[in-house]
């Protein structure tokens, strides 16, 4: 099992392995493509995974077998484990503590495609429900702050397995990133009264030219401090803090502002590789309220290298009112399907 | 010219290209390695690049000419400029600012070399000698407050350029990490009255587990929270908050010190790509004595995925002690010269 470790100067975790640690001539392996014959998220495969913590599966069908549409397994090979302490020790001048949380993969679909974007929209709102009820179970532990759900699209952004899926990591902490959210959020509410991103998304809709998808629920734009060409943020309309509070239209057209995101990126970049981050408030903590949850869609078409290690600042090239208008304008003509597409495409 | 832009939420600065912006379709095409005999950064190809800033070169020799050994030059496509204005501007809710400081290039030899550690000790030293004259240089601008010096070492670290290069951007703000970093220092400082880095660097030599190369001024070693495997932090022995603090001795370690962990490092794990960055004081600022200047060697072996993105948090699967151990280990062995030993090893 890893141990989370604490930087001495600022405040970042990392997981280290201990158990299944990498030596270096691991490294020297290139990354294999799961072959779709082998594939452990596939239907069919459900003894090739640990036993399913949670299935959408039809009536009468056997757990770990056939029958399900929507399936969340312990990842193989986990961050971090609910059975662990959760005591910090320290080691001379270091911190570090056990690797108490839980990893999941949520399988999005029972075939083996890569796209979730090629999904129904009602598939995709399965995929919601189920990251919903898997936060809302783990919370139940209150040793757990932060549920982390995330999905990496394509191996350049990450993915070890072609198969779309989704993943979470709950965690003893609340992860920086959040937290330095929450506080520009606090501090943009102290100066101005109003939630910064309710601010946000209002001005985005009201003046259009970042905008990619607006749905009744949900506003999909290009932030305007992007840090990658055609990123997107998709903002709920209603003021809610945590995720879980979604409520059933509002799944729905979550469902199909995402898809229809998705699809335009798809198209109007070849199928990029790119990460979707949900981003909620804290839990089992007070004083969230303040906090807007959102996912940021985060396409992997620049490489992230000294100067952003360095600075955490970015060079984006692409200029967000630029990305938006074509995937705006690719909406009308762009395919149902991507796949095959981006070959279309890219020999056009 | 790119425009800097503020997120509305956190304090993260982004260049924002306006004049070359990239459209969709050029994603389209994969990256081009530069030929041996297209290289602009080769001796002899002097007048494919802007004139230069900086050049040690043999006395008598014409500028923008040969005879230089280390090179100075405006990126051609740089992230930001002197000539800029400093003023911030508001958008409605949010913030911008022109692109003001400097973009540039450091040509670390004059032969189409992708490896710095390929150099002699001497020109890795002439190496670090234009780093600290161009960080001089561009402190006189009282506009700037940051100088971020960084090298992207492979395609995967973020190189466009194969030729062993150097960057430097100037910044009109000190950078998030950058203040993250002071605040830890400060705060370890009031805790324990003394500073965090001189700490780190003297546990680490006592117990020496995570130790890789000890020169006379500077220790090379594997952090304890190593955010990548084979990471390396190599820190000035003595107090010093600025680069620029650096003395002769110092330049002349310091060469050694990086020459020789980059080559355990290469040879350990295949020749990897990486960045390396440099961490010191913001400039023309108050303040900023407690600091403890230092090089990050951040290897790119894993990727950075969603949860990294989301959280600011890592996963990494090499234990630091483990990583350290290969890495003195193969220094008895491991040869002068590092390339085509990649491969061989490969196959061995």
């Amino acid at each position: 099992m890893p141990e989370w470790r604490k930087d001495p100067v600022v405040d970042r975790w990392v997981a280290v392995s201990t158990e299944r640690a990498k030596r270096p001539t691991d490294y020297r392996r290139t990354v294999e493509q799961t072959k779709r014959e082998r594939c452990p998220l596939c239907e069919g495969h459900e003894g090739d995974t640990p036993p399913e913590v949670l299935a959408f599966r039809s009536i009468g069908s056997e757990p770990n077998h056939p029958g399900w549409w929507v399936r969340v397994v312990p990842n193989k090979f986990p961050a971090c484990r609910v059975e662990e302490d959760n005591e910090v020790y320290q080691e001379d001048i270091y911190f570090k503590r056990r690797g108490v949380g839980a990893h999941e993969v949520i399988v999005e679909t029972t075939n083996h495609e890569p796209n979730l974007v090629n999904q129904t929209e009602w598939q995709i709102a399965e995929v919601i429900w189920a990251w919903r009820a898997r936060s809302l179970d783990l919370r139940r532990d209150k040793r757990l702050k932060y549920v982390s759900i995330f999905k990496n699209k394509g191996s350049i952004a990450g993915a070890s397995l072609e198969h779309a899926h989704s993943q979470l990591i709950a965690l003893p902490m609340a992860p920086i990133e959040i937290r330095e959210e929450l506080a520009g959020v606090k501090a943009y509410k102290k100066m101005n009264r109003r939630c910064v991103f309710c601010d946000v998304w209002r001005y985005e809709a009201k003046t259009r030219e970042r905008v990619v998808v607006e749905g009744d629920c949900f506003l999909s734009f290009v932030p305007y401090a992007a840090r990658f060409p055609f990123e997107m943020w998709v903002v709920p309309k209603e003021h809610q803090h945590d995720f879980v509070q979604i409520h059933e239209a509002g799944v729905h057209d979550l469902a199909g502002v995402l898809r229809e995101s998705l699809r335009r990126l798809a198209w109007t970049v070849y199928d990029p590789p790119y990460n979707m981050i949900l981003h909620t408030a804290p839990v089992n903590e007070a004083a969230c309220e303040d906090y807007h949850w959102h996912i940021e869609i985060l396409p992997r078409l620049t490489i992230i290298a000294g100067f952003e290690l360095g600075t955490g600042y970015y060079i984006n090239p692409t200029p967000p009112e630029m990305a938006a208008a074509a995937m705006r304008e690719a909406g009308d003509w762009c395919p149902e399907v991507i796949g095959a597409v981006q070959e279309v495409r890219a020999g056009a």
